[in-house]
Parts: structure tokens; sequence; C-alpha cells
């Protein structure tokens, strides 16, 4: 470390050039105090914080600026399936040098998806570290009181609802890794796969149709079925899932018709950032029709079903098919 | 990774284990859900964000029990020094393995300081990692609408007042790593010493008297030198200090009268984890009053002088001295 002599930090002045630009609610004070501020209103604030590391949740030769949109969008997925519109972010970035050609296109990015979403940069904080990268953010956004969609509200009879396509985060990253064949794919559908798995596509815009219609909601994040069997256990219940109605995108159906991938991967692989949501049966067309205004695909995959056991996943035959792991786990 | 069939990973299974318990907090949702809730107020949310790193923040061999009090205190020092009263905390864990004999006093003693500063646990994330243990912390305070108390509303004149001693914990962390001689301590000066670099001792106490009375207060984290050069940048002011009035510990005078220890040590060298305020001539008596009320020692050490420049640290002879640095950085 160089002694300087302007009082400014080296770490100050990567904060001055990088982040200060960013940082432009007025509850961030231009990153010069050492709090920001979420004014009062006559809100809830919800609070999800979600790290990313590098080899695990990114690869160390992903591009700088699909690893700051992972950053931030795996947090605003968490607001989304919540009900909740974003307010704003912290930051906590674990680096092991300060290079400009990795935080110049990096900051850029994050810029861009705050602005893009409406979520802030409101603080952070710079370490340094010998290991592998880490960006920790923890988001925040407003629900009317009372308001906030949890994971324990799902009964019997509500269809288990996703948005998006299933599975194709997971593909994405074998491709990158050459845990699976992908010479069945052009190269526009292997792209799209692996973006897929960098860039996750949050559901913000659903926000309010969740919050309005879904009896529980979680993102998911750590595959289908591992968070399926959570908002199951939350809410005491338990799921059906027809497999054949899993909506999946042309590249990821390719994969699985040439048997390059089985099913099993596809909802325990994670990384998708869809959101998964119970909507009562009598809120099903409402819904849908909220969502097609919203500009978000949905797809109801089953039921809710009585009993506090596991949700089965059920083939083109009725027949549960057996899952090794339902998701990823740190340890 | 071990498949599990319980629907429970090894991750839940830890966050169960240890961290729920700590989740007491309604706005928690006991863990099992992905978001916390603040619950809306008449009060603005401040928030604060500070990570601690292996080899960094603290040591290797540093007690876990020490270590989760760190990582919650040096950002509950963020909300005593902005004025605002503890509301709870998130919680990001970098891991490199989750042993039991680790994990469990970490999230013991998390819990009964959590309990202590009325700061509960309201969320988190677990990760593998390879490298360092890191914890970050993002915490949150509430103050009255408009009260936080920032960096840059110093006024010239006004005095510059620190808590409690200043330098213990820059000469607890050299004595540990054997960079100064400890020679002329007894056996629990030096844990004293060892004990203030390991375990914060943020003045939440004092944050109502901050909050009444200071036009400008920090914390002092990275060097009173570089803190108040910050301070005073943000106010576009300068100070003069009298180094003969800094207030030190017993032990710590006792390293600078043997030479053991520089005073320019004391001044830059971080993890005090005081206050550092600008409190206006007219309000120091009261302010004096308060914080006798609030059991929190404060000392007089300079004052608010005019001109956007670096402070002076002046010597007996009213000499200013010269800091090679003004306090840690990362980069």
């Amino acid at each position: 470390m160089e002694p300087r002599d302007d009082g400014v930090s080296g770490e100050d002045s990567l904060i001055a050039r990088y982040f200060r630009p960013l940082a432009t609610d007025p509850g961030a004070f231009g990153l010069i105090d050492d709090a920001a501020l979420l004014k009062h209103s006559n809100n809830d604030i919800v609070v999800t914080t979600d790290a990313i590391v590098e080899s695990i949740h990114f690869l160390p030769d992903d591009p700088p600026d699909t690893i700051a949109r992972k950053a931030l969008r795996v947090n605003l997925s968490d607001i989304a399936a919540k009900g909740a519109t974003p307010a704003g972010f912290v930051l906590t970035l674990a680096l092991r040098d300060a290079k400009d050609e990795w935080l110049a296109p990096f900051a850029r990015a994050l810029g861009e998806d705050a602005a893009h979403f409406a979520c802030r940069l409101l603080g952070g904080d710079t370490v340094s570290t010998p290991g592998p990268l880490m960006i920790s953010v923890t988001a925040f956004g407003r629900v009317p009181p009372g308001k906030m969609i949890h994971r324990n509200g799902a009964n019997v009879g509500d269809k288990i609802v996703v948005t998006g396509t299933i599975g194709d985060a997971a593909l994405g990253l074998r491709l990158l890794k050459d845990q699976i064949a992908g010479n069945a794919l052009d190269a526009s559908s292997r792209d799209f796969l692996i973006q897929r798995y960098r860039v996750p596509q949050p559901r913000n815009a659903l926000a309010a149709a969740i919050r309005e219609h879904a009896s529980a909601a979680m993102d998911v994040s750590d595959g289908l079925a591992g968070d399926l069997s959570k908002l199951c256990a939350a809410s005491g219940k338990s799921a059906d899932i027809d497999l054949q109605a899993l909506p999946l995108s042309e590249p990821a159906r390719t994969l699985l018709d040439t048997g390059a991938a089985e099913p099993a991967l596809l909802i325990s692989g994670g990384d998708d950032y869809e959101v998964l949501c119970a909507i009562p049966e009598n809120r099903w067309n409402s819904f849908k029709q909220a969502s097609r205004s919203a500009g978000v695909p949905v797809t109801a995959i089953g039921q809710v079903t009585d009993g506090n056991k596991l949700p089965r996943f059920l083939d083109a035959s009725g027949q549960p098919i057996t899952l090794k792991r339902l998701s990823y786990s740190h340890f």
C-alpha cells in the first residue's frame, strides 16, 4: 500500500471513480457518508441479501459486466417475488486487486441495471481478498404495510405457477463447463442458454400482480425442485407437478429431446431466477391477464396438495420421477 | 456435496441449527422466507454495511466469538455515529467449511450481542469459499425523519470530540503480530489492548446525545487522522488537534512513554470504533452532561478551523507532526 499525501486512500479513489457516479439517489449522499438513508414512507421495507462467489455463482472468465448484472439481479428477483418495488441496494465487493479493465465495465453495467430497474446504489464496502471474488448485495423493496408475499400461504388446490422458462441456466452452466454435449445446438441457441446463466431476467414487472394474486411466492434460485419443496414445507403442504407442463425454451427442449440432458437437471440445477408462486384457482384468469399486461409469460405446472411431504414431479405416464438431489447446497 | 433425501440441504440445516434461534424479530420470519421486513414507522432507516475479512480485520486464530462480535459491532458503531437506534441486521457469511466448533461459538456470541444491542438478525446468506473467511453485515437503524447526523455539518469553532480512548486497537494488533515490543506491559494491559482490537465497544448509548448535539459525526474505523480528514473534507473545513489532549488508555500511555510506539501509529492505525464528532461550543456542556448520563467518556481534542485542507495534529510545542499515512486502505 502506497502512502498518499492527499488524504485520499486507494479505496476512496476507487469508490469515487467507479461507484459515486452510480449513487444518484439522494439517500446515498454521494457515498461520502458512513451510512445511507431509506426515507420513511407509508410502506414496509423488504430486505434481501444474496452473495455471488467466483467459481460458484459465476465463472472466473465471465465478463465483468455480466457479473455485475447477476449480483444485482439475483436480489431483484427476490424483491419481485415478494411483491415489492425496488428501493435501492448496498454492495460489498471483495476484490483481489483493483484493475480498471475489470472495474470500469463492472461499474458501468451495474449502473445501467440500477437505472433500468430503478434500484439505485445507496452505499457499500470494498475490501481486498486473496481469495475468490465475491459480490454481496443487500437490496431493498417497498410494499404497502402487511402486503409482502410469503412462502407459507399456499393452500390445497392452488395452482403452482412459474414465470418464463425453467432449466436454461443450469444447461448454460453445463455447456460452459463442457459437462453436457452441445453439438445439437446452433451458436445462437448455445449463447442463449449461457446468457440465461450469466444474466438473470428478474420479474420485477410482475411484482404488483404477484402481490395482488399469489397466496405464496418465492424466486427459483437453487433449482425448482428444492425451492418448491421449501415453499411446500413453509406452507405445510405438498404439490404435484406435471413435468410435461414445464415451460422450456427451444434450446432446452432440443437438449432434452436429443438426450444431452435429463429432466432432473432442469428442475434441480438452479440459477433460474424465475418466480414460483401459488395462485388460487379463482384468481388464475385475473393473474394471467395481469401477467400478459406486464409482458411476463406465466405457466401453471401443477397444484398444491395436502400433506406436509416433498412435492412429486410426475412424468408423462403420471409416475413420480426420483431426484438424487433437489437443489444446490454450499455445504 | 452429499445428496440428501430430506429436502434439506447442508446450508439450510446450518442456518436452522445456528442462526434461526437468533432470528427472534418478527420481521425475520424465522429465516424461512426469501426476505425480511422492516415494518413501516415514522422514522427514516439508516443503512450501513461493513465487511470484515480474515487476516485484514481479524486474525486467523482469533476466537470465533470475538470475530462474530466484531462483525456486528463495526456496523453498530456506524449506526451510533449517525444518531440512530439499532433496528436489525442481515449477515453474509463466506465460509471455507461448516465446522461445529467454529460455528457454535460464533453464533452464540452473535446472538448475545444482537440481544445486548437490541439489533436482531433479520436474514442472510451463507456461501462457501476456498478463500479467507469473510463476514459482511448490513445493519439498520431508525432516526426521526431528517435527523440522521452527517459528516458534512461541521462549522468553524466547533469542538472536535472523541469518545473513549484512541489507538488501543492499533497497538493490540501490533502486539498480536509482534510488530511492537510489549515488554513494558503486564499481562492484563497487553490483554486489554488486544481485546480492544478484537472486540470494539460501539457507542450506541450515546446515539441520542449525538443526534441532539453534534453538527457532524462519524465513527473512527480507519484511523483518527484519516477519518477526521474525511469529516473535514465533507464539511469543507479543517481542524487543529492538540495531540496532548488525545485520550489514551494507561497501557497505550505506557507504550508511548517507553518509546515502544509512536503517536502517529495511534492516530492512523485504525480499528478504534469510537465516535468522532463536531460539537458547537455552546452545546459542549450539555453534550458532556448527556455523555455522563449515558456512561460514555468524551474528550475535546481540538477545534474546527477554516479552509478546505488537511487537519493538523499539533505536538506539545504547537508544531504539526508529519504523518506518512493517514489511515488504512485496502488498495
